[in-house]
């Protein structure tokens, strides 16, 4: 172990990342917020700080890095405002006040590219209703920045604020949809595996699908997660392990399409440890979790929504997947398989 | 010309960038925000959303490339939280209500630096009395990104919004304080010109400055600027293209210290189109102007604020230098002369 340089698994999103950004940067930090804030501490997919009226400020940030900057079923620019939309809506938002856009580019990137991102961000924005109002344009020399990063920012005010921690022994585990589709098909991608056709990123903004849930089953939502960078897997660890509780999944529950299954086999890589970039984890009250599940399913970006397990006493902090021959334990990922995944 | 490619003065904050910037993301970009608010389209420092009560929440964001990351007078932490707090403060706020921080590191990036960088955000962020609530970690690999890149987002609610294009004819214009500071310190450590002991850059976070000033003297100032990529010569340039009024500098009145010149006259570049990082340009009303920079003068990071200059309608959106001996039209840079200055 080389501890006195940055690696990539910092980046990763998983464990290692974790341990670096509260060692570094939460440790002996008083945030200096008011009473009933959700701070840098959280390490929760966002901010939250009351601004009064019974009112909270919900604030989101994200570079995105990804490679390529094309990749089947999206963009960098559609993954910047997805990510972006998508983390407010894990606080509990459910519309956006504003983005922000800072782009770095490096010398010489083609006009064209920008240009077709450009219009993948604002077709995305349009999705999602929500505007960029302010952005930083940076150019650095070549050799200096690999082709294009675009940070993106969030802000929104909502009445409610959800949290990553909320989940209770006895509550069942929902995922709105199929998971590993943008970790594997990024990676097929990469790898020319020849089946990108068949096998697309789901990077959506999912924001309408979370407030349709609110909606209708507010109370019933006990905690709300995005599994990107190190999967489902990542997700739910850390929000087990916030919560003190152990998760139980049930893997012939998990909705995982022929493509991924067919991809991940070649490529040996677990689909439950790879980024989603359109889909949420959520805790939710077990009497309510088939309406639930009912209710995501009719929205498009919800259709095959799933029961996938269960918050136990047993094991707090651990998650335990049911194969329906055994259990075995699922260790948090030390961080995502591939770098530059979002 | 090249104009199917990116280059460096695209991002180098003067009249390519703007034109950049205006082509591709702001034409034909409806951006849905509601009647009163300041949105991309203005350019200003940040954007302006009205949020009920009379109250506007401001957001402004900058990714920061400078190089090299630690130079005379600060580091890229404390550029990166004072540029944000500034351009917070130049859309009228006078306190900040969160910062957000997404970093990008380099494989390999020394662990001590990244230390010594997060100390040096934590100081200046109390200077600010500004908190960081979220933040996002990525690293790329080693020729994909040169060290470190921090991207800071950052929000604030007022009550009152001061535009950039504010200024009417008869207001005279203030700077509070010395220029070319940061441009000329870097510039200098850059070239090893040996200097560097005497040059510091002026990087600082000035709301404390700019709030002070609004306190006693909120309906004197016409528009807030700060003149950072392309100095002087680009923030008055916009301003008064914005404005459509005409401005003439005194050149005599220009507070410039004496390790600036020296410095400008060696590298052969011109103090006012280089970046400051802890000052700010004013309009502000001719009765009212002498008692603004009195009232600047009280503040540790005004001492040097002079009135250098004044809103004509003669050349609407052209800036004219009155040497004392005549006057010369000053062309609106092009960029600032050096990349990754901030």
């Amino acid at each position: 172990m080389n501890d006195d340089k940055i690696m990539m698994k910092h980046g990763a999103g998983g464990r290692a990342m974790r341990a670096l950004i509260e060692e570094l940067f939460v440790e002996g930090a008083p945030d200096g917020l008011p009473e009933g804030s959700v701070g840098l501490a959280a390490m929760d997919d966002g901010a939250a700080i009351p601004i009064g009226g019974g009112r909270f400020l919900v604030v989101t940030t994200d570079s995105h890095v990804i490679s390529p900057i094309f990749f089947p079923g999206g963009d960098i620019g559609r993954l910047a405002v997805s990510g972006t939309i998508n983390d407010l809506a894990m606080m509990g938002a459910t519309s956006a006040l504003a983005l922000t856009c800072a782009v770095i580019l490096e010398d010489g990137f083609p006009r064209a590219a920008l240009e077709r991102i450009r219009e993948s961000m604002r077709v995305t924005c349009k999705e999602a209703a929500a505007p960029i109002v302010t952005g930083d344009t940076k150019v650095m020399g070549r050799g200096e920045i690999d082709g294009i990063v675009i940070t993106t920012t969030g802000v929104a005010i909502t009445e409610r604020v959800v949290r990553d921690a909320g989940l209770h022994p006895g509550d069942r585990i929902v995922v709105t949809g199929t998971l590993g589709d943008h970790g594997l098909a990024v990676m097929s991608a990469r790898h020319n595996l020849g089946i990108e056709g068949d096998l697309r990123s789901d990077v959506a903004p999912i924001m309408s699908l979370v407030a349709h849930v609110l909606s209708h089953h507010g109370d019933a939502v006990t905690a709300l997660k995005d599994p990107t960078r190190g999967g489902l897997a990542s997700a739910l660890s850390e929000m087990a392990q916030k919560a003190g509780v152990g998760v139980t999944l049930d893997q012939n529950a998990l909705p995982i399409s022929e493509q991924v299954r067919g991809a991940a086999e070649l490529l040996g890589i677990d689909p439950l440890v790879v980024a989603n970039e359109g889909k949420a984890v959520m805790g939710v009250r077990a009497e309510d979790a088939d309406a639930v599940v009912a209710t995501l399913r009719e929205h498009p970006l919800g259709r095959n929504a799933a029961v996938v397990g269960t918050v136990t006493t047993e094991r707090p902090g651990k998650l335990v997947l049911d194969t329906g021959f055994g259990r075995r334990l699922v260790a948090e990922p030390e961080g995502e398989p591939l770098p530059r995944i979002c």
